[in-house]
């Protein structure tokens, strides 16, 4: 499967099968972040994976959204520091490991709101770094996976030379 | 080519050649853009399309970093508003073009020094939303496309359980 194939393909997972993370896939997820652009190719990001299964549900009762997590058979904390700010180019490598996971056949999924200074304690991340999220990840459910989503056409967000000058008036 | 394996190849590329930018690989890009996950599916960006070689030039004049603006045959000015803040999603909308151009052969790069009130003065972009970047888009040089890149070791950045014990020392 291509890069815009995953990308259209790919939707955000929330239930996930017991089985465990095959650690191929796990190293290969890693990867996708590890070899993600950054400024000035800071790579400020840090990693940490998470399948012990007390801490996961202790996770996931410091996700208010996110509480799904206790029921994931693993989790990456992504922390960042060093860049200012670094959340730009964490979002790459979230976005990345996203897509290398579900080439994998996982799922996963960004939880925004999360007891941040509590996980950081929880997982002994240094004061000075962001948490930026803690991603999930597992084998999706059939009803995960068979998800539909929306997304806005491509005439409300493109425009041609400037804003307003819509796409569908462009060449194309 | 896969996910990964794209991610993996992709360098940053800031030398084009003079060929256009097929009207078919634009679109493919664009809906790499317009199929991102978003916090709460806002989908908060915008995609400027700009070709106009006066334009281009002028853009390039206004980005201390990224010059390079003014020798690409297209480039597409992200912006984004009502997300808050909108640079994590649209950090994830500008991964998402940038692998897929790859996948078209097209190369592109982030540029962070512009002089973003002047570029959204130049382009009509609503005074409320914030310019994220321009991305110029082209084929890769020989030499630019021929790069290659360093990134840390995963036992750098790769944790099990805690941060600070060593992905080396887990089961993988």
């Amino acid at each position: 499967m291509g890069v815009l194939e995953t990308i259209r393909a790919r939707v955000a997972v929330r239930e996930f099968l017991p089985e465990a993370v095959p650690e191929a896939s796990l190293r290969r997820v890693l990867e996708a972040g590890r070899w993600t652009p950054s400024q000035r190719n800071r790579q400020p990001w840090h990693f940490i994976v998470v399948e012990d299964r007390e801490r996961l549900r202790q996770i996931g009762a410091l996700a208010p959204s996110g509480g799904y997590i206790g029921g994931a058979p693993l989790a990456i904390a992504v922390a960042a520091g060093g860049a200012k700010p670094p959340v730009f180019d964490a979002a790459r490598a979230i976005e990345n490991m996203e897509l290398a996971a579900w080439e994998e056949g996982l799922g996963t999924c960004y939880v925004g709101q999360i007891d941040r200074d509590a996980v950081k304690a929880l997982l002994g991340i240094p004061a000075e770094m962001e948490l930026i999220t803690v991603m999930p990840f597992g084998f999706p459910t059939p009803a995960a996976k068979g998800q539909t989503k929306n997304r806005k056409a491509l005439a409300e967000i493109a425009h041609r030379e400037r804003y307003g000058a819509p796409w569908s008036a462009g060449k194309g």
